[in-house]
């Protein structure tokens, strides 16, 4: 089997679009992690990091693989009792966050405290998505962890490239 | 919310038998791999650390979103390109690893070279499984890898055990 | 070999109070990150909980190998270029993260994001630990990681607890 | 700080020859792994693909800190009780285990199941080095896991490029 990365990762933005997530905001969260330690970064250069990091397999299958889990548990073709662990985020699930793990290595450890940091805060974008998960209009059990992640990892790759 | 993992667990047990899959099946892989440092050991003993984790509320979620996915893609609810992916067992997808990974851990990393080893030499039940991916009757892309983290899971628990 | 691990465990709470860190300022740490989530919470509780994951091997083990580490880069045992690495707390290092997500994994993955934030906004004990790494006083490279996951570790297994 | 990784990438691959292991003794087990899938590998298309890994630095950080705990650990700087945990390579240490997956995840979960067969059979030198370990000469105990960890990345990143 022979697989088109090229083509997958436009199905990943696509999805990220789908469910009401632009690489803008992902940028946008990774500007306000970097802009504590440098001052003169621009969301255009947190967007270019944003978009290496959409271009990592194991990112793009995170990403494929975390939000058909949301997609399915709301159109319930996803059997109980994971059906309503999913509708409802249930806190002690971790299935989530092992799949932002696996994004976020792709730039190392160095991501993991961003990670934290902006999951816990609620940064940007993520704030909206918790709400819709809060107020039962959605599933995004997936995609907080996964939004968190890759800006995460956007920040990780900035740290490496201005070394 | 208010999870069972009591009654999660008969889940996770009942979704392993439906893909064909008993604890005795994994009970025989840890023994094969213990046999090698161990000469007492029974199939009873090795069946009796396989239960305990199960238990584990981790393992419980991996099983059942892995198993899951598996039968969503044979089912045709996964949307493309996942599906093909998953239905070929894409050997650069990688997100199986990952869910079998969060399994060994809950033993520590010591479970971590037996998973390789018995995923590679396709020990007991897991060439049966694999066949049934070769010959694409089945989606068994999590179900191997899970199959095989548990039963490296329950051979770490022996080794700490036995210290 | 056979190793006492209830002797290790006192061997590791030993360094970390050599390094001028208790149970209880740990516990302090896990009483902020679920002040948040619960009111009745105790710093008795809290540290009965970090008691527990001072009891795990994988923890005992990391806790040895992190703060030797730091010792002996503060000593001068450490070869170059990998002292002057510790001995700055060198941001792209990532070790010290990966043996911190070690210590997390142990009760799953949902520690993680309360690392990640206690890590980031240097809750207690962190800051003094931090400061002495920026005034060059001590080599705390891996200490303020270890210590910020045995805090999110002791959150997770309280929260594993109350449910 | 700044840390120049061309110079310190040397200063790893010096370690390693220190400690008896040439990158073309790395490359000959992934030559072993791959030989398996694909006829047509040859020796330098290994050496190739390892000397890649160890441009890394997350492999690079994880290569001068395993080797130099080994080497601590022989010369009696590191306090006991771990330094006998690792001259014996103690078997539920992990912390060797730890960074070794650090390594192998630089190129995503599927490198997996190369290291942990390849640290079962004992491939290659290997088998040397753990000789070693069994008769006391040395300290190997992160060595062995560091070999087949950058030895099972490259096969990871032979599978990814020949996509």
């Amino acid at each position: 089997m022979k697989v088109d990365y090229t083509e997958l990762k436009k199905v990943a933005i696509d999805l990220l679009a789908e469910r009401g997530v632009t690489l803008e905001d992902i940028a946008k969260i990774t500007l306000e992690i970097q802009s504590q330690y440098y001052d003169d970064i621009t969301l255009e250069y947190c967007l270019e990091h944003v978009n290496h990091v959409l271009s990592k397999r194991e990112v793009i299958n995170a990403v494929l693989t975390g939000i058909n889990l949301d997609i399915m548990a709301e159109q319930g073709h996803i059997k109980e009792p994971l059906r309503s662990i999913l509708m409802n985020d249930y806190s002690l699930y971790g299935i989530d966050e092992v799949l932002a793990y696996s994004i976020i290595n792709v730039y190392g450890s160095i991501g993991l405290t961003n990670y934290g940091y902006v999951d816990k805060l609620k940064v940007g974008i993520l704030k909206d998505i918790n709400d819709k998960i809060k107020y039962h209009e959605r599933c995004n059990t997936f995609l907080d962890d996964i939004v968190g992640a890759i800006a995460a990892a956007a920040a990780g790759r900035i740290a490496h490239s201005k070394n």
